[in-house]
């Protein structure tokens, strides 16, 4: 931990007071940027990642051009399941795909164990820069695949729109996707561990596609692994946020899994998830397609997010879910300042 | 209409009592059925469907196999938009790919009125065969696209993850969106019309997809077209039912828009469904994933469904989507027993 305990963004995920509502974006650095663009040249994510001063670099942009209250190191949920062999590539404009699906037990033996250190190093080393560089006012989150997201892409062999492989496992062989899942935790947890110990504030925990699935089968299927990760990443201190898209039916089991923040995505208005997730801080949740309108629109939009948040503490503004490469920087810029200025959540004054 | 009223299917739709919980499967028909595999050989699903003799024989197909409570027309969400000569291919495996995307104002003129004796003489042939075939107490479902859903395919040119064409097209040119969206609710209506009028007992309006919207930008932007359609079938006096995955948050809303019955998808357990939908009858809510198990885990499945459907009347019971290509047909078969057997929802006895 580097940044000051004070800063905006750690107050608010401890349901703290806050001088201003902190404000992030997801996927706030890449393929928006046009100074990402030009940095990653041709490129391949996975090349640009495993360069630390490359991949801290970008992390560094939108910092400097949004002012936004968080870092989130650039990397890719894929990156500790691809460096312990398990075979990986993400393909752009359409995400991970693996080359050979896990598809039974005899696949369980392909997911090794993760040495951080020794199998990624760039990534902390990229941690150990941006702790240095990063003002103090900024943290740094970390952050990892939950283990039914991490599992959907090794069973699905890419992207999903019904994740039939994946639920046909679930309801065909629970014992080996609760074997699937339970590796997938031990991973999560020794990847976030080591990026907490090289300097990481706060770390996220990415379930996107866990609301393909019923609240009884999150009960059963996702929650004990990723309650696994948060308890023990939970333990070191530091804030965690479990997120997810699609998740309105899900967001008070969510909350008991142990996050500190419960991602929210534009589904749900905000004081309807603030509700549903006790007493637990919120991030979210602009729809980050009402972002590609003019600023008018974008600013109307914002405002209801900032309205319903209240004025009790805990609320980190942020999209639904990541920026879209065809978005305006200058609209984002613009609202980072209108939730600095018009956001009321735990404000002191 | 030639189904006789009492049947259990329309008597659900209506909220009145029932011999037994009716139930159908969305996509009951098609790539599922050995026998549907066998007719269409190599035919392209445009092909199948445009030779009534051939799309009444699949429309029938389910209804031998599985003894369930209503058939459904045999056909495709962009059959009109199709038949008017915009541009479009239906992609195995992938769905309605769109030639040239709808991107403006200048495309509006591409949208054509349509003549439904003229353009889709072979929707209504098969609908009167079907009409002469199908047993009284089986009625008929005709079906047609909501304007957004439809819509969608137009603008992002195919399937879409995360609609950002269509959200920058709302917000940034709402007027155009408005056009489009009213042009394709006077398809619906006058595809829907004479579906009826040829013989249908009921009709679905598919809003697949309307759930990638904010309950704020569902309101503005899909709902009055909606409206408009669900009112002008309503006053031919058939059960109209309203169906899209991922709408929790916009049961309240689908209920104002004025169907008879509010489809709900898997993620919301169905006593909060129809909580939501104040007194209309619901439809669902199995995950079709859950259909890739083993019988025992779908029984389990389907009877939390029924437990949570209650006893007072108003319930079909469905997936929450379509039947997935990989499932058991003998799997659908013993649930269609369960459901007769154990249903309670209004149940006369």
């Amino acid at each position: 931990m580097t940044a000051a305990p004070s800063a905006p963004f750690l107050a608010a995920c401890r349901c703290e007071p806050v001088a201003h509502t902190p404000v992030w974006f997801m996927r706030q650095a890449g393929r928006s940027l046009p100074e990402y663009r030009a940095l990653k040249g041709d490129r391949s994510i996975l090349e640009v990642l495993t360069e630390p001063e490359l991949a801290a670099e970008i992390t560094l942009q939108p910092v400097r051009r949004y002012r936004v209250d968080a870092a989130i190191l650039f990397s890719d949920i894929i990156v500790p399941v691809w460096a312990t062999g398990f075979g990986v590539e993400i393909v752009a404009g359409r995400g991970p795909v693996v080359e050979h699906r896990f598809s039974g037990p005899a696949d369980l033996s392909r997911l090794g164990r993760l040495d951080p250190e020794t199998d990624t190093g760039y990534v902390l080393d990229t941690v150990r820069i941006l702790a240095r560089e990063l003002p103090a006012e900024v943290p740094l989150i970390g952050f990892a695949g939950a283990p039914f997201t991490v599992a959907s892409y090794l069973v699905e062999g890419g992207p999903s729109r019904d994740f039939a492989r994946v639920k046909g496992l679930m309801h065909r062989d629970p014992a080996t996707w609760e074997a699937l899942v339970d590796r997938l935790a031990e991973l999560a947890i020794d990847s976030l561990a080591a990026q907490v110990a090289a300097g990481a504030d706060a770390v996220q925990l990415f379930d996107s596609w866990v609301g393909a699935l019923s609240p009884r089968d999150y009960e059963r299927f996702a929650l004990p692994a990723t309650r696994r990760v948060l308890e023990a990443i939970g333990a070191l201190r530091v804030p965690t946020i479990l997120f997810g898209v699609g998740t309105g039916e899900l967001l008070g089991l969510m909350a008991s899994a142990g996050p500190s923040v419960v991602g929210v995505d534009w589904r749900v208005p905000l004081d309807a998830a603030r509700a549903r997730v006790g007493g637990l801080a919120v991030q979210g949740n602009l729809d980050p397609g009402a972002c590609l309108g003019p600023f008018e629109a974008v600013a109307n939009e914002a405002r209801d997010v900032l309205r319903r948040a209240g004025t009790e503490p805990g609320h980190v503004f942020n999209l639904g879910h990541g920026v879209l490469p065809e978005t305006d920087p200058g609209v984002l810029g613009a609202l980072v300042d209108l939730v600095h200025a018009e956001g009321r959540a735990g404000r002191v004054q």
